[in-house]
């Protein structure tokens, strides 16, 4: 992609959109489910969104007995969806020779029911494509789906391609380019390698002497080895006036047998840094303002196409969505859905992607007058990066809190175990009818539960 | 137990009481949950009462690596909760040895935390006990517990010894001891085996004609050998003018280490038959009913003692309520959980036998303002009494079904791979703020899902 990567990533664009029709009539609804040759759902990944996908074939349809059965793989022993599936592989999933490997074992025919679920962009991306181009392998969204989403630039340039409002950015091959486009932008401006997940290695450059750390940080952090960044504008009035959303959006089968789009609520969260840190349901932003995330969102879907979950991550900011990034699958910001809709999203994309039925009603909320806040519960930041074994946690001096507090909510503990400093180890979730006060609440929690898990 | 019947068990009661005030005091709290010495909880049957408290340790807890270890014992491959354990076997639990073996083989050492938890009667029970007397097994609730509940008659002397209302009862050894009984109370009574669960064996006898076949019948599908059946009065008035209750209550630890009754909301339910059929939640009754069915059923876990989940079958009517029969664990009924409190009825087993906390909230409605019903979905009755494979499921006809007409509810298929007739293949769950639409929209729901399950 050297000499000219927007035309390149145009041209790829267009291969998407074109090979996207083929695909589609490819895909059929499963109107039987048998145990005796159950459809085989692979999750490419296994933290707590794949958990939450794998959970809900045992808890919706009975698991392989029910007709469904789960494949997961990670790259290390004892991740949080390993004893929730039916079967598990632990090798490095940028390894395509592994990664084709293993899902040929557990299908063997792509012609037989099943659905792959990329968890995660530390992945080879570019053969689950070929799997999916070449073998007809059901890669959700559609196999240029996830290459589409975890590339920025090219998410950029789908955003124009569709007209969609976005913050202004520029592509940047080197320290030198980010300074000649944040020129033209006024610092700050966000520097962004152009493949990670969950934020990893995106700095804000408020001085023009952080661009060259910046940039390195980026390169360093990138999913896949490179020069290229990503520069966007900052948007000042963000953190004052405006706010963050995650707009869900899943292609399913309708009952007639036709793949149609439909909404979950949006999600709204903020974060200090870059990473994932609290989101909660419903969303404050008016209804207009929802109108446009949907509109966005939605376009976005149906371009890429396919079935399964896309997660646009859009800001608000004085009556105006900006769309910024699209996860092709379930996002962190979208776990509160476990507590606050009548279908998690994990359990939306084993549903969605298995060719399975959705109902609008199983979108819709399913607490009512309380806002529900999730907040991340993290390892401790430490000097070094070494990872540290979980040793014990203390379930029982959250709870004596929450209760001495009159607190409402919940705590998912993930069982990792062991953290590297500021892994997600848990959500603290509070409920209140006030969302200020829930913030504060699931804010609390979460500290309260980081200094009760120890480590060594 | 031949020659007096009635004095054995009392003495087996007021045994009962003494051990328990002995095993309470070796029960801890576990404060430090760790992946490097995991607790163990064993549910010995693993059908879908199972199932819901060892998802609960993944969901909640993160499994084996947040610390709690899941073992599930049952008599045939593929039952509901096997693939949702760490660990299983599959051998007839009726058989002590056998039983004994797999207890010490998952749990060596009972000094190291653990629970047991007895999902179904259809067990050693006595050996159970015997390993919670003797080897300081920790049996939830007390070792002596599902002896006591599993047994008819025991009950309802425990009834007697705690002056709780209760429908009059006579034991019987015969046919001929029925028709006296029932002399007294008049026609109809019902006739139950001294041991079952779920109400397998129970006939309601309309005419002296009935009583023979009555007794057969129940002394076919007693859970032991034996003569013994109980003869119940029938309430006349229960159909027209009462209805049926679930009291589930909870012995619990508290954040001060003391062992304390906390309340579920009660579960209201109505059967044709005998065995379970639709249960919902809020109930009807009112406040004054709710406060004497908590209070019948909070005597009898405390005169029980120990950890964990007691389902405490009532009767209201005309004011009255009467206490009917108690399982030493979750209950069918008890299902409804799943969709309508913070915490399902499953998890707050796990919780509460392990010594883990449950905060009161925990306990409380999560969905407000609509009924909750489950209404179980069966297999077809058929003539011979033969097991049919289940061939496969159409969940998509049962959700064009549900859209179309418009129902919010769900659909929870238990992965069973086979059927004898009139078993409970799963559960369909209506929601509506009318409790009768609601009933009879989860009502449909289950009798179309019915004829989407083939077999053969």
């Amino acid at each position: 992609m050297a000499e000219n990567p927007a035309e390149e990533r145009l041209r790829l664009l267009s291969e998407a959109e074109a090979f996207k029709r083929e695909f589609e009539r490819k895909l059929t609804p499963i109107e039987c489910l048998s145990p005796r040759s159950p459809a085989v759902f692979i999750s490419v990944g296994g933290g707590e969104l794949g958990d939450l996908a794998l959970t809900a074939a045992g808890r919706l349809l009975g698991g392989a007995n029910g007709g469904v059965r789960t494949v997961v793989f990670d790259r290390y022993e004892g991740f949080p969806a390993q004893d929730s599936a039916d079967a598990y592989e632990i090798f490095d999933m940028l390894n395509g020779d592994m990664l084709e490997e293993a899902v040929k074992k557990y299908i063997p025919d792509p012609d037989e029911p099943h659905a792959i679920y990329l968890e995660i962009e530390r992945v080879d991306t570019f053969r689950v494509c070929k799997l999916g181009i070449e073998d007809g392998y059901r890669v959700a969204s559609t196999p240029y789906g996830p290459l589409i989403c975890m590339d920025r630039h090219m998410t950029k340039l789908m955003f124009d391609r569709l007209n969609l409002p976005r913050v202004e950015w520029a592509y940047a091959g080197s320290p030198e380019e980010i300074r000649k486009a944040a020129r033209d932008f006024n610092l700050p401006v966000i520097i962004k390698p152009l493949m990670t997940s969950s934020g990893h290695g995106t700095t804000i450059a408020h001085q023009w002497s952080d661009v060259e750390e910046a940039y390195d940080f980026a390169v360093k952090h990138a999913r896949g080895k490179g020069s290229e960044v990503v520069v966007e504008r900052f948007l000042p009035e963000l953190k004052s006036q405006g706010t963050e959303i995650t707009q869900l959006v899943v292609r399913h089968f309708d009952g007639d047998g036709k793949i149609v789009t439909s909404m979950l609520p949006p999600v709204e969260h903020r974060r200090p840094g870059a990473t994932y840190h609290e989101s909660w349901l419903p969303a404050t932003i008016p209804e207009e303002a929802v109108r446009k995330c949907q509109e966005s969102a939605g376009k976005i879907a149906e371009f890429i196409g396919g079935l399964g979950i896309f997660a646009v991550e859009q800001f608000y900011v004085e009556g105006k969505v900006y769309n910024n990034e699209v996860a092709n699958r379930p996002h962190d910001t979208g776990m509160i859905t476990r507590w606050m809709l009548n279908l998690d999203e994990g359990a939306v994309q084993l549903l969605s992607t298995l060719g399975l039925p959705i109902l609008k009603r199983d979108l819709e909320l399913a607490r009512s007058g309380v806002y529900g806040v999730a907040h991340v519960v993290l390892a401790p930041k430490r000097e070094n990066h070494r990872e540290a074994p979980v040793k014990c946690w203390k379930l029982w001096e959250v709870k004596r809190y929450m209760e001495a507090e009159g607190y409402q909510g919940d705590l998912w503990y993930f069982g990792k175990p062991a953290a590297y400093p500021g892994r997600r180890m848990g959500l603290a979730v509070a409920f209140h009818e006030n969302l200020e006060e829930a913030r504060r609440r699931a804010e609390e929690i979460a500290h309260y539960t980081e200094d009760r898990i120890f480590y060594g």
